[in-house]
């Protein structure tokens, strides 16, 4: 098999994620650098210099004519994402986009669209999913470890800022949401979705807020955000017919622990469904296990993906869809506290109903 | 100040809890045990006899026309706290019952109208109120440490027997919600109530449940109850506008912290109310401090404070409305999840319509 | 194969450990307690009450005539543990001794020597040795699941009394040197003992201690106790050559954590072992597993182990020499500590010289 | 005031720790960062280019002669600092050296005394000192809140590599060592010490270690260090009279507790001196305390140090008999490690005769 040709980056934007971008592309086997790209020519220069010497663009235009950029990495603010990738990708550019895909999921449809039509990758940067203990956990489920998923639980507070211009559920969920999606089999789509907030100091907006998310077949996911909790806590529990998985990411010595403990649903099995109120439920009390995890940068395997998605002409394991499933749940929960926490059925993305 | 008089208490039901009131009141210096009531007179000879001997009763009726008895705590099936207790207090005397206080709301309105009329003590026996951590922590938020209640968070999980005859909420969700009525300045007054379950096993009731209790003022209360988690969490987390305080029930080196951390407030206070949304918010970050506390069995403290309320003529911190209260937020929270999650305003207690 | 006759136990001392012992045997399906044995009557009775029912003796002479007790159990201060048990052995009963075996090792070898010829179990109670954190690790270590014991490294520190008549070493060590006595393989057999020891306060004993015991082999173990601590560690830590294990017991979700990591010995071996110096060591970086452990009783395992040693007619799994080896270290110990902490080979126990 | 003269340092060394030194210096605003020395011309200029620009020096001589240079860095390998320091002295340049100060004692003295008759500063470079938890912990000793110190217990343990020149008392224990003699007031003085060492892989030198350090007074120190555990612990316990402090360096969300808990030593005061070993000993119960840190890197507040050391024309709070202090317990750990363990009196630096 020929070794893959070396693909050229830019990146868009050199503000806060896009250094970190720049850094990766520059860093992998798979990419070089072409340009960093900024109104802002100085912010651009010292990132393309940091990044050890790429080109310095200031006008999206001439960066997105230049024939020697194969994919545009987008890292600008939420509300510009849908214009400039819509640019890229009619540009003839592969596009991966900083999350959140789009300032909203009619946005995304189209930039889903778009891409499928031309035959480029579209690639949402979930940039937690590519941890060593994510891609762990969507391992063990794909294997069956857990069994089938009978709850999620998640949750994510420390002391935030309040953030100008969104919620705690914009600002922290989306984490939990992309991570959730990501290790579910064919993804998060509840049925609907149920969203209680919080503003105690009255700030205008929830600054602690709750999701509830029933799935098809009863499993349940809830996800917790707090921006006024002076410890810090990001632990996901995984709940299985055979497992239970937890994933708590400040416990660098043990992030991932599997326990083989639960219900015996061999026994709940074997009764008739209509009888299964009544079995008598037993408990098993089995081991602990803790798998080694390697030490990569997330943002070094995501890169690497973009690369093989490109190269293999598939969707890469995060792609637009993946993003547009996070900003329905996103946009459901905004529906869901405006309606006094009532449940909302996400929207589907345009995509499905096309492919079903 | 003379020394008070002992008072004599009778236990009704011997099964799993009446052994420990048994012992506690055969060990108070405040009490007396005069007899132990049960259908089994064997059982209930056993928990007299391991309380240092006391008379064995198997009639109601008879234990309850003895003049030597005080009081009675009931420790019987629920469903039977109603009529033993309505009975106890018609034969005059003080009544102190396990918790849930009554199998419904109704029933505990007229349980505490009995008593009002009779001018006798009800107690609810919230024993987890009389621990000490508990204890600390409603003399914390009493004393204002913690300023303004801004949300309360507790979670409540482990490996639990699913239960035959009530649901996640019933089960587990009580412990929590006494001590946060406890411990909340004028007991727990939501607003209303929404909870979401999920069956996932199809046992035919919730297995994991969260609760969402919205209080006047802004403040959220928040509980979460699973039954499928291999892992324990007793925590609960109480944000003011001050400090916040987290109590770890697993962490016996630890078990209070209180964090000098969060918004400041006084900032916030600085602008106009109107103008608060705009404001610039900062973050303290302070201290950590955990108060040394006492060992003590709460459910000695518990009988101490039925003698207490006894001989002073008031109402007992864990009084019977306490446990209305209770029974009022479960009730809504079952109606809340017939009705999918809809917010459900607890209905009033009764006597709270009158003395208003 | 016959069910195995009951035995019946005497229980000599109703003091602190009494109790237990006798709760334990009057439990056992294996025992039933005959007597409980005391110059306090009352106290004896209390005990024997509490046990379900015993005959009460106020004379050990008298007990000992008794030919319907098959073991005597001696819980009396450490100082009479000799004088007891060789009354006891040589009225043909079984023996088993509260730690320590006795109040120095010359004394432990007589009365291995006389149960020796008699034919009679002499028995250590190591309780800890029971636990069912301890057996495991005796298992795993026996399985060959650790490889080879390269150090022992065991913590037991806590706000402790100070005690009259003994220092840290005498007063805590011994559970850390029992424990590992018996997960070793062949017992704690040190090649020589250092003792530091620190009395900052003044009080006329070491409150603060470190053993270190060099094995034949190369491999160390180090015990550090202290009474002077404001936090409780309770965590002996097992390293091996081909996995770690550290037992922290004050941590119940997760009391035993087996590591497979570690420096790859495969790769040490294959080098001439004169140039393993050489040896580029590389490091394994694997799973963490933890066992499941089944909630016993220690006491109750302790005394089943002595019916059992009795009908098979072998030695207990802590036996006599077990208490001795025990001994004889702490007796070591404290030369050491004399000599500025100079390394004192510890005196080995007579039967070893005779068996050997 | 008028504001201090920036100053100029030059790095003589760009391998390991040299580029962390020269990003400090670069940041501060206290220093411009002169010159990067190194032999390899490429590696020095990687670094000046990375710190924002320096001139590269290849050599010693050059960079000495330079009259623009008021400071010299040194971080090349141990043996190698006493040379470049005595010439950086002797060429009027103020001195900072990665610890260890020198390959040993002796050369450490001859560093000292050329930096006193010249009236240079003379500084280790400590890093951990200047971490805001050893800050805060040095304060607090400093301020009375422990009262005297009665003993410390440090473990530093990790999973690490066989070093191919030092065991691991020379890797591991010089930051515990230099941390103590940070906090402790007056330095680490130890009248003695001991070390035991186990070598269990046959590596040739020990990789598993302990040391004792009785001090004055009856205080005593332990410092255990280990390359073979596959758990982490930086665990340093201050035991005082008044209070107890541990720092959990691996618990960023509580790195310090103060516990005030402990013997009650008025108590103990209360009685003359030669009944103490008599009194009845009582203890205190009292809270947790847990004080907020700044979040600071450490070799900037170093740098910082060192720039005013040289402005005040006084020590640096880890000057060059700090690093003394620390090389000559090193040495008397290795002459004990020779004698089996045997207490061995440090020799004394010669500053200190001198001084005395």
């Amino acid at each position: 098999m020929p070794e893959p040709r070396v693909l050229r980056a830019a990146v868009v934007g050199a503000g806060y994620w896009g250094p970190n971008l720049a850094r990766n592309f520059a860093a992998s086997e798979r990419w070089e650098l072409a340009a960093v790209c900024d109104l802002d020519a100085a912010r651009a220069a010292r990132v393309a210099r940091a990044s050890g010497g790429a080109d310095v663009e200031t006008s999206l235009d001439a960066l997105l004519a230049r024939d020697d950029v194969d994919a545009v990495a987008i890292a600008t603010p939420a509300r510009t994402h849908h214009a400039i990738a819509m640019a890229a990708l009619r540009a003839g550019k592969h596009v991966v986009v900083e999350k959140p895909l789009a300032a909203d999921a009619a946005s995304a449809d189209e930039m889903i669209a778009e891409a499928r039509e031309r035959g480029l990758v579209l690639m949402t940067d979930h940039t937690y999913c590519y941890t060593p203990a994510v891609l762990k956990i969507r391992e063990l489920i794909e294997a069956g470890e857990l069994g089938e998923i009978l709850y999620v639980d998640s949750v994510r507070i420390n002391l935030g800022l309040v953030q100008p211009d969104v919620d705690v559920f914009w600002d922290l969920a989306p984490h939990d949401l992309s991570i959730i999606d990501f290790v579910l089999p064919g993804g998060l789509r509840p049925r609907s979705v149920a969203a209680h907030g919080g503003d105690p100091l009255g700030a205008g907006k929830a600054c602690v807020g709750y999701l509830f998310l029933p799935l098809a077949g009863g499993a349940v996911v809830n996800v917790h955000v707090n921006w006024l909790s002076p410890t810090k806590i990001r632990r996901i529990a995984i709940g299985g017919s055979r497992r239970t998985l937890v994933w708590d990411d400040l416990n660098p010595q043990q992030r991932l622990s599997v326990y083989d403990r639960g219900v015996d649903l061999d026994q709940v099995g074997a009764v008739p469904a209509d009888d299964r109120r009544a079995a008598t439920v037993s408990y098993r009390l089995g081991d602990t296990w803790s798998p080694a995890l390697p030490e990569r940068e997330a943002l070094g395997q995501m890169v690497a993906e973009l690369a093989s998605a490109i190269h293999e002409g598939r969707a890469p394991l995060t792609d637009g869809r993946a993003g547009r499933r996070v900003l329905g749940v996103l946009e459901a929960a905004s529906a869901s506290l405006a309606a006094g926490g009532a449940l909302v059925a996400p929207e589907q993305d345009r995509e499905l109903e096309i492919t079903a």
